[in-house]
């Protein structure tokens, strides 16, 4: 990174904070808008700036990982003022590198960032890997808080064996779990069987009664009426996948059946390591397309 | 256990609760008083009785973990009414067996409590080490829950290697913690270094610095002032020793460092391994003592 | 599997013979040939035929894992007679299913051996993953028969972190070795590290002085005379790539750099395993083809 | 160590070579005999000295770690010659400082030895659990070499819960075979089960058809007639204590039961890291005794 340049940060929860503080310690020059509301990190005083400033002084602008929900304002939970998408913005954001994640909100808000330099971070390879590990340890987390009894001994299946099903059910069986793992593809049902797992095709997951816990990866509807239907009164299911889950939510939720839909547990768990991640990819970024 | 007895359940929280359970599943009958304001449980509405009832129905009475903390009424957490401990209650318990933990708080509270049949399983070695592993796992969701970063690749030190120490100390190093363990005796630190972990006398612990959390187990002053100004910011301490436990909690709150006290892990956070373990210890008891 | 047929098993090692033993146990009719001087398996004297015999009355016929050496006789160590890979044996072969492993042997033998059905087990996924295991903790026997220290705390490097690569250094791991893993895909290196193994790009690899012991697994040459030149006099280097490995080996001899280039090793450590392996395999196959 | 003493060591196998190394290594001055035979280590040509020269310039004398068998000569299993343990020997040992294991085979082979200096390490603390590690990994790899099958899923059996048995328990797990433990002490089997393995009490061993490989680290007979005669064909019996050690291995001879009496596994498996346990007590003694 030869010709240094400047990072503002617009918006975004504890992850922006972090890594703006992390871009300061690597030496670079950075300003931060969005973040009024948070004076307990009243060190980080002499940065905050209007959206203004920020535009003219900074080449790199960092919006949020998500970076918005109602596709009109920018994410900013610790403001209380909008930070609007309008074409004011975009105007602003011209001849800038923008880093975000789900650049689809954006477009989605106006068409118009189609023709901006919109460098999406969380689809690269590097970013969904190294989350894996935050993620498997805020399902942890929130089995630890929800259980009962201890995760010792415990009967869990885990429902896919993507990136997170990897690593979480690696970190279930240290704790010393029973974990089942169901999946598709028939190379992974035999490493499934190879590191010591019990191996389930999902098509053949037509009980659940035995699973004390229930861990969801899987994006797309799994555990239906008939399976949750099975299942006994006091398993708890844990969904890991992005809206709308693969757990029918209203049903559980007619029948009891405790179900955390867990979102974004990076940011809510460990956003000092989420917002790591962030940094890495953006320098990776950076060094990659030369910017 | 050939003349089957009657338990009766006399205040307490979760884990008495689900001991009750517990002992209906396994045939007993039961009574229990001090849970009136827990609606939810409504399948235990028909072993409600009131004090007197139980008292001259049941044989085996069981109070809470903790039977009191004020020295003036039975601990009951799920009850707005009083149990008081008076004479009445001691003529009532007479010729009771009764169970519970920390019979000193009895004591303390009434001196003919030491006339009675208390059976104490707290100071058991059954329980003592089977409720290591729910501190143990405890002690985890607290770093989960207060630690910013991932627990994977992070710097621990647990001080005190005895059972908690022991199976805290494992639970972190299959988690990818680095740890070191801070104890007194040779052949604690010959086992520490044996086990791969890094080993450190108790006397030359004088800099704290290096690790992100701290996990103390010992029952009196470790973490001072001095031994506290040495650490840096971010540090956490998770100090499980019963009270005062081993940080000066003062000099921490003063200086921002934070620190959590946490006692009672397995009664908080996994009420039904800590009522299992319970029902073993009296089960063990009966057995032993020919009750 | 309907059509019950019986098993022939022309020759190999005692992943054959266990093989044998495996199928009678399932049921089938099983006869053998080319097991002669194994005196110690007694109770397999039932079995053994003429492969005349064989031919006339099994329709499934096994041949080893590696079926010849020489492209002239069935591989039959346990055999002091010659079983002919001729014309003879190719017109007893028709109408025959033939399981064996590398069938590129068979076909450099004889290239009639392509107009014969053969099922050649050793290509397939599950078969390749299967073994992965086996020959994992062969290499660990190999590091524990050969290295003067205890592997708990030593320096490891695994070369590839494919199928073999994946699961030695899990093992290694758990052992209490540091482990450091090369690879060449950006998407393993990145697995290695959130896996907690320290990952090298293989063409970074350029001193290896600080490892008491390296696995190579890669079917190329890596560590060549300008990489060995750099370890230690101590380091063992233990090559589990097929012929020719991934090691100079002449210059390691002439510079007294102690290698093991260790070959088949489920089958000469873990017999009984590899021929669970393989009997997992033809069934796959019967099943999947209709055989 | 403020005034520098020379070391001379007398025998012994590997271990005492490693051992002379490291002291040369550590600064020491150092000669040795007894090792004629050892034409590789040929850089050790230049200490070589005759037995009279080692006494009169060495005070540190080192023996081995077991320093007779015979009763008569100092065991020197790389010469061909004998060192006498006769009373010119003991001449030449007065105001010497020795350091050996088993001091009661030189007192059995030599009364006078009592008047001597005889530091024995072996029954120290720190000797005792170091070495517990190579051991255990020395099982492993007699389980590895011996058994047919790969040792993950395999049914395992350790007898006894000391040192030995501590670290081969978790060394099993971690390999993935389901892990039992038989012991005496309660607090042993309450450890057992909360570490996730299945306790037996000793009494209650009375039939162990079900494992594969059985480990004994208890030095009396407990795999007795009775025992054994409930096991099945393929099981393997790898004693690890003291002779006698702890199996009928008469009875398993004559019932073709494959038993191997493995002892000194530091000293045969891992001679360097048995060196360096014996080179840390050394500097222990000389260090707690101002020697």
């Amino acid at each position: 990174m030869n010709n240094m340049k400047n990072f503002g940060i617009v918006g975004g929860d504890k992850r922006n904070l972090f890594l703006s503080k992390m871009l300061i310690e690597d030496g670079y020059s950075v300003k931060i808008c969005g973040f009024e509301n948070l004076n307990s990190y009243s060190d980080l005083n002499k940065i905050y700036d209007s959206l203004k400033n920020i535009m003219s002084d900074t080449e790199y602008i960092i919006f949020p990982v998500v970076p918005t929900s109602d596709y009109k304002t920018v994410n900013a939970p610790f403001s209380s003022s909008n930070i609007l998408i309008d074409d004011k913005l975009i105007n602003l954001l011209e001849n800038k590198i923008i880093f975000c994640g789900k650049k689809e909100a954006l477009y989605k808000s106006n068409e118009n960032f189609k023709n901006l330099k919109i460098k999406d971070y969380s689809s690269r390879e590097d970013f969904m890997i190294f989350n894996a590990r935050p993620t498997a340890e805020g399902a942890i987390y929130i089995a630890l808080k929800e259980y009962d009894k201890i995760l010792f001994g415990s009967n869990c299946l885990v429902s896919g064996f993507g990136r997170i099903g990897k690593v979480l059910t690696k970190l279930l069986n240290t704790f010393g779990c029973n974990v089942s793992v169901s999946a598709r593809k028939s190379s992974d049902l035999l490493w499934i069987e190879t590191l010591g797992y019990t191996p389930i095709h999902t098509n053949n997951l037509n009980n659940i009664e035995k699973y004390d816990l229930i861990f969801n990866t899987v994006p797309y509807m799994i555990f239906d009426k008939t399976l949750l239907s099975t299942c006994k009164k006091e398993t708890i299911i844990i969904d890991l996948a992005s809206k709308p889950g693969g757990t029918d939510f209203e049903y559980a939720s007619i029948n009891k059946i405790k179900t955390i839909h867990a979102l974004g547990l990076p940011g809510k768990n460990t956003p000092y390591t989420a917002a790591k991640i962030i940094k890495k990819s953006i320098y990776k970024i950076i060094e990659e397309e030369n910017l």
